[in-house]
């Protein structure tokens, strides 16, 4: 926490930032590394650094790397914006107000005000919103193989999700587990075809398509699956299911000062600012076409140098 | 050169490809890298891989890199891309047309069809148009101080450019040459703080402010460079003169099948495309608010991204 924050929630004496970065995966890790090579008086906040990828087993489309661990790429990212000399704060923001020219940040810790900010807490995983999802929560349902995928070690279990995410999971999942379903609601996988390939080359995997998942049973463990296979219900015994089925972004806290679309995402422009002046979005809160670290990367580094010449434009 | 390629200019037998990748730094690097995960039938064309930065002595805003030789990441790039079974063609391109629903593109070593292209052909070094610059071309006078720095070994140089480029080659070029003279247009540097300040902690560098460069001198070699210093001429003896101010990119062989924008870069829209259907660009040709390594490798993934989306829509 900043030394020059009071504690008593008046913010008469407290510090102006020029910039604040909200969020610490790669778009906010990239915004941070431009901030301190333009020098600007700046700080980022997030609970923790490194990001989605993080709990990914392997990326292979960031340019430079070939293959490489998803937790190794995160902690390259952090230890190069940690190379620089930059205020980290690790916090939640649960609330972002406008106080005259500033911006109110609210914190579990505490408030914080700023001239501009960066706005890239990306997203959060995206519900089945079926009965028995949250119940079973940790006795057999997950959203990220790569964090409890181990717990699978020769069971059988579910991965929900035919995008490259589902792929993603099931690659990992099927060199743990004894038998990984892949349950697809297309009649197709959506996925990249190298992905694909490397998905089916092995038997342990079976693909079920065309089918959309009604509820998971189970008591104290999860003991199954139900599906809704072309209009037929199916229930397939399972031990573990792994709901990957996409993301919805983190913009609870800003809904008093921005604007979003008809997908609840954020349009920025050129330069990276929303509508709302000084306020700057980046990464997978931002409505990008395609989501892709080098993408999220390139928002972070335009959102910072927008601010940096908007900043400029105060003076 | 495509096997099936005809050498008499009939076109008839010749494969039409779904991507031609027009470019070989990061932005076709990346573009490629995505069209491959794809499994797209394409090819990347361009003279030489690896782009600019292979000309750059460090890139330290390369996230996951903290501080990297140009070459050296350069190669990483074109190594990533060779990972993958890409079909590359080491030629000139020199037209873009179209015949009928297909590109063709003519380069030294024959003609080449394709649905859609991805123009990432950069930019090349803007030059000062005054006299005696293309006179003393290899003679004193050059456009990159990596390529060219050694020669000027305990010799007295300018950098013309207070860009983050001249400020760059300034750095480099005071480990080398026994004086530095930094010549700047404005009354200010234009770079960012943290290379003002490696440029001026040490004493054989000296920046002259507000300085238009308005000849070049020499017979054999370049012996002197005269500047016009607020009105006033001035006639700086030195013995190789840098010019980094800056880029123009390279468009000339599309000019009849795009439009440019009135600053003489393509405008492309959310997934990379321009106006011309089937027509993609990335990179330092696109009009991107900054110029930067992480945002035109994000162009290359958007456009092969967008390019592969556009050919589902034909089928």
């Amino acid at each position: 926490m900043n030394e020059t924050q009071a504690n008593d929630n008046t913010l008469t004496e407290t510090k102006v930032y020029d910039l604040l970065i909200i969020g610490g995966g790669i778009a906010g890790i990239t915004a941070a590394i431009y901030a301190a090579r333009k020098e600007m008086s700046f700080a980022i906040i997030a609970p923790e650094f490194g990001g989605e990828i993080a709990n990914t087993t392997f990326v292979e489309n960031y340019p430079g790397f070939e293959s490489i661990n998803g937790r190794e790429l995160a902690d390259k990212f952090v230890a190069h914006m940690k190379h620089f000399n930059v205020e980290i704060i690790e916090d939640v923001v649960t609330l972002v107000t406008k106080q005259e020219n500033n911006f109110v940040i609210t914190a579990y810790g505490g408030k914080y005000l700023t001239k501009t900010l960066i706005w890239a807490t990306g997203s959060k995983y995206k519900e089945l919103k079926i009965s028995g999802e949250q119940e079973m929560l940790g006795r057999g349902v997950t959203y990220c193989s790569i964090c409890d995928g181990p717990l699978y070690k020769n069971k059988v279990v579910a991965v929900v999700g035919a995008g490259n995410n589902g792929l993603t999971s099931a690659i990992y999942m099927k060199t743990i587990a004894k038998k990984v379903y892949l349950i697809s609601k297309y009649p197709t996988l959506k996925g990249d075809p190298i992905l694909v390939e490397k998905l089916i080359k092995d038997s342990n995997v079976e693909i079920i398509y065309s089918a959309q998942p009604r509820s998971i049973k189970g008591d104290k463990k999860v003991t199954a699956i139900v599906l809704n296979i072309n209009g037929a219900e199916k229930e397939l015994p399972i031990e573990g299911v792994i709901v990957n089925v996409g993301y919805t972004p983190i913009t609870e806290p800003i809904k008093n000062v921005i604007e979003l679309n008809s997908f609840g995402y954020i349009d920025v422009d050129i330069k990276g600012m929303t509508k709302t002046e000084g306020f700057f979005a980046a990464g997978d809160v931002v409505y990008n076409p395609y989501k892709q670290l080098v993408i999220s990367a390139s928002n972070g580094a335009i959102a910072a140098l927008g601010a940096y010449d908007y900043l400029s434009t105060l003076k």
